[in-house]
């Protein structure tokens, strides 16, 4: 039996000796963390897009925090139901008839525990006659929380490198 | 010895004391395979465009399972081999000779076990005199299946947003 | 005495059990640290295009190894203050006026120990009085070499698929 035992306990040892080369840049939890935590709030950057132009607005805001705000173009707004108001508003509430669309890309992403920032860059396209032009420019700058286990906007600047809408 | 012998079993016991918290969304092993999963998808919707644009039409192929299927502006195919003869025939044998090429961008990626879907957005942008302007975009819907560990597209529905080729 | 022995040696065989599953390709050390190599040298094409685009000079010659090189459209230079001295000289030290940016996009990471390579697209937009365009596009070909625990560029070969600056 000790011969098993000591087997065994071979077997336990040669794991422990695993730990420290995995801990190298923190334990393979907090590393296997920091991956999902980026790779989630890539998606959140994605989904924003997508639910945009897709004009489906009540997906849209509930991609805030619920004191969640945005700041851009078309002004400042804070808290969900508000921004789903505000966003209708600005864009209608019928279909997006002319196809247009958001690039995102460059994510730069951060994260330290339950808070997070991001600066990336939008392209926003819109299909013509022949083929599509790039009609505005920009950057976002963002903060996020994780509420309640999901990754959320805390608060998304959107700022233009193109003259904003209306002007 | 039995002083060793509890150093040991206390270390055994500091790593499994680590086990529930690695687990809280699941075990290191399903969520180490769920970022790699994804990491591999996204490279496929990346090499698409690559061997696409470089016309590597064999290696194109390739991206798709046995009874893979595209559908898209050109039509409709399925096979491998009919999936390299349908895009030789579209695109021609010879190389790219205007260097135009696909923006691959906003991967929406989901898997579950050996299949998975995603959504994303392709720019096809074409240089000319001055600049380079964009011909062509849309929208992809992807199916995925894990064949032989090698994830491949299982059906790829291209969907224009601009006029397709030819109209 | 015993039965805590073999149920806390239980827990090391459950435990000693999930290696196997978890190495299906390789140790869970060496696969986090492909995804995380992967992630950096991904943050660090960014990174690229950031710093060049804000003008931040300093730090985007920072991005390059020790003996870095930077081969493109501009001409060829070495080292990280000639790469600074390089750039300054062909953009000028002010600040970036026309807001101009890349894309960066379709990253292809290959990492084999502490060095790597990677193929990228990349499309650089000037906002002009309406939108924006595209005022040239192409391609980097780099390797990257790991240096004091931080992946930088080696080599950087930027393609252009436009005519080249000034062309």
């Amino acid at each position: 039996m000790h011969r098993v035992m000591f087997f065994v306990i071979g077997y336990c040892l040669l794991s422990v000796a695993m730990v420290p080369t995995a801990a190298q840049t923190g334990s393979v939890e907090a590393r296997l963390r920091s991956l999902e935590d980026k790779e989630q709030i890539a998606q959140l950057l994605i989904d924003y897009g997508r639910h945009l132009d897709s004009r489906d607005l009540a997906a849209y805001a509930s991609l805030f925090a619920t004191d969640g705000e945005w700041v851009g173009g078309f002004g400042t707004v804070k808290g969900r139901s508000e921004i789903k108001a505000f966003m209708e508003k600005s864009l209608g509430t019928g279909p997006n008839r002319g196809n247009s669309y958001h690039i995102m890309s460059n994510f730069a992403i951060t994260v330290k525990g339950d808070t997070g920032t991001a600066w990336s860059r939008w392209t926003f396209v819109t299909p013509g006659e022949r083929g599509a032009t790039i009609a505005q420019a920009g950057r976002y700058d963002d903060t996020f929380v994780r509420e309640n286990g999901v990754w959320k906007f805390k608060k998304r600047v959107a700022s233009n490198d193109t003259a904003p809408p209306g002007k």
